[in-house]
């Protein structure tokens, strides 16, 4: 060991000794799933997650429940959760209504968004992109004023379902201003999942030139398959937080039974199999993962989850 | 671009130009699945993936009917086929009778398996490695003889589902007997898809050391999601053959309902991603997925041709 990375395998290059999950399965997963959850079950979901290990965990959204009724008992989760010191627990805020009831709610990190891509910004929130970082602007100033991490979360940075192509510039035009308000921490999603490792290298090589990358995180999206090799090309650029989704909970709402975000048991499998510490059970995020797909009724998205379940339940049969 | 190499992305060292894909879902694929398709539905699989572009195909295996029913059309698939000139037609020969009806049946390449793993060799084949490697030295001399090419698949070189760990060593041992049968490719095969990426550098930089790296072939499998980064490692590393199965057909014997083999639209994606050339055409591939998935009426495993799938049907639906 070296430092802050591990040895290096054969030609990949030295990686983190340490990564930061961000597990979103709370929030972005539940939302996109067309199963809508008990309260009582999220909470329970969350307190898994905190069980398991996780330091960071994206519960929910202060959003007008008239456009996501899934996150529409935001304050009640918030209330009933079983706090753990070392974790943050990250809400989502749209507007300053959602930073008050994130203050409310005891939330450690609110999260900002934007695209990198016009046509999304014009599709998904009806403004420019300038506009939609402006008026974010007295959210930040707020969530600072509070105290609270600021993370700024930006979709679209491999490609768009609208314009497709996005240009790495305009990737690292929206970053800047997400570091202009004081983000504490920027998202460089790949939302519909198109990306590939080596653009993944690329873009997170030219981002580390406008932001830290020690506080640059990875959202990769599975739907075809990529998620995994772009988190290897990211770490291999250096990049140590990553997102994921207990089970994989949360499709793609562009392409009907595709797969959405990349799911948490699959990162884990890799980076403990690259001895990359996470201090995160990947046993008990197995079990989460089964809990919550057997509470929305839906197939495990998770493959090393299906696999470790089913050698279990093998292991189980024949003693 | 330089020599052999494309150009390299980030902390991405310098890949393969080309690589070549071995689509082994006719054989290793069908077999493994519960559902048997007829001769005619297997000779127009094959016949989908040459126009697809493949330069190389697993068709069938010339073993005992008793042993594996799947396969007992061998000869008429072979007789069947629309052939290619370009396209080496592989067939599975577990013995000299297998191989007199690879000839007959007028294969490209036969191949001879073996495992790393002593434990596994024992339980599949009942006899030890050496054992295993020695009964097939009259089918590797009978094939060179032929004038067939003489491809060795090794299982479990990353991991075993009867000893757990498997060394370098034995992986090593095992490529240095085919060697000396003549064999012009060998492949290492993840059976269980334990191995990560870490893992993957290092054994493959291990056999390039005993046999070429040119024809030295990577066998992923997806059941812990692991086969595309462990296809980014290999590549890495040097490897440009990879095995793969159109839909992610063939599950894991190992455990049930988990997933087996990478799917090929996934690897092709990533592939094509990254500028290297195959000589494929992903959306005649998604095709041919699509039309083996409804005859054995199962979900499409592979992720990318899910998503394509689901964006064709989503731009015909808006038209």
């Amino acid at each position: 060991m070296m430092g802050d990375t591990v040895e290096s395998y054969g030609a990949l290059k030295s990686l983190p000794k340490r990564v930061k999950i961000v597990e979103v399965g709370p929030r972005d997963g539940l939302q996109a799933e067309k199963t809508q959850v008990s309260t009582q079950v999220k909470v329970e979901l969350v307190n898994r997650l905190s069980s398991a290990g996780f330091e960071n965990i994206e519960v929910t959204s202060f959003v007008s429940p008239k456009w996501v009724p899934q996150m529409g008992d935001a304050a009640d989760v918030m209330a009933s959760i079983n706090r753990r010191d070392r974790v943050i627990y990250s809400v989502l805020t749209p507007n300053l209504r959602g930073l008050e009831g994130a203050i409310e709610g005891r939330a450690d990190e609110v999260v900002i968004f934007g695209a990198a891509s016009e046509a999304f910004s014009q599709r998904n929130i009806n403004c420019s992109i300038a506009e939609s970082v402006s008026r974010f602007v007295p959210v930040a100033k707020a969530a600072k004023e509070a105290g609270l991490r600021l993370r700024g979360s930006i979709s679209c940075c491999f490609g768009c379902p609208y314009q497709g192509e996005v240009s790495v510039a305009s990737v690292l035009d929206i970053i800047a201003r997400f570091a202009e308000l004081g983000c504490d921490e920027i998202d460089i999603a790949d939302t519909i999942g198109v990306g590939t490792a080596g653009q993944v290298s690329d873009v997170v090589r030219a981002a580390s030139g406008v932001f830290p990358i020690e506080r640059l995180s990875g959202h990769f999206h599975d739907t075809y398959g990529q998620a995994l090799p772009n988190i290897l090309a990211a770490l291999q650029e250096g990049i140590s937080i990553f997102h994921s989704s207990v089970a994989g909970l949360g499709g793609c709402p562009y392409a009907r039974g595709a797969t959405g975000n990349v799911a948490t048991e699959d990162v884990l499998y890799m980076l403990n199999g690259l001895g990359i510490e996470t201090g995160i059970d990947l046993n008990q995020v197995i079990a989460a993962g089964d809990f919550i797909s057997q509470q929305i009724n839906k197939a495990n998205g998770s493959r090393a989850g299906r696999a470790l379940l089913a050698r279990t339940e093998a292991i189980g049969c024949s003693n």
